[in-house]
């Protein structure tokens, strides 16, 4: 599978988020070729500040690997991660990260800051950014003109 | 209660993992004078890698409180947190974070970047370092040296 067909997976999971209220953010993670887990963005409907697309793949993929290393590992978003998810993708040691839309406000991978690339981490993250990008952005963007 | 009555606290959910095996860091969360939530770190017992103290310590009190929105709490920490807890204050909304030991080689509070510090977020958080910083450090530096 190519970059695109991952990412459309996660844009799946964003729009599962959309439906159910939720700022409209997915994110997939894959192993050796294979889907380990799924998740979007689930803050409100679990009031849980933690509860990112990012974070709750994470978690899921650890449980399924039975490990929290994460290694070898690409994590396909919708967005550029914030700080927190940032920081998790470096605890987690997760080789690749592939991101759609960028985002400027939040962005951690270089948008308001970039998490990624100290030298000091014993983890380095391979970063590759903008796949399908317009469609990334524009289920957020349609997403808050709803709530406007 | 005092700064160092709350730390004392976080140092025995610190001394909880110590006994688990785990990094010895604990944290609790207080509103209005009150203790909302305890934790510690619990990342290879649960082989999850966002199982720092900090981010479960979030979670629970997101639960007991009913909401994500952490208004109002003062968060104690044994180290200073890395990026992923970091982020995960400023998520949440904490007020106050106060700490014991800083992390010369991983805290994003200043020592290897300062995830706190952006204008872009919309919300600042208080800090206050350095309460109990010799014992939250100590019971790091054995843990540490138990291991070699």
């Amino acid at each position: 599978m190519l970059h695109q067909d991952w990412m459309r997976l996660a844009l799946k999971q964003a729009q599962m988020a959309f439906e159910q209220g939720e700022v409209p953010i997915g994110a997939v993670l894959v192993h050796d070729g294979q889907l380990v887990a799924e998740a979007h963005n689930e803050k409100e409907q679990r009031n849980d500040p933690t509860a990112h697309a990012e974070i709750l793949v994470i978690q899921r993929a650890a449980e399924v690997m039975d490990t929290w290393r994460l290694t070898d590992t690409n994590l396909y978003v919708t967005l550029e991660p914030c700080p927190m998810c940032a920081g998790a993708i470096v605890q987690s040691r997760i080789k690749k990260l592939i991101y759609g839309a960028s985002d400027l406000k939040g962005g951690a991978i270089g948008s308001v800051m970039n998490v990624l690339d100290y030298k000091l981490w014993n983890h380095q993250v391979d970063i590759l950014a903008g796949i399908m990008e317009d469609e990334c952005a524009l289920i957020l963007k349609n997403f808050f003109k709803k709530l406007r």
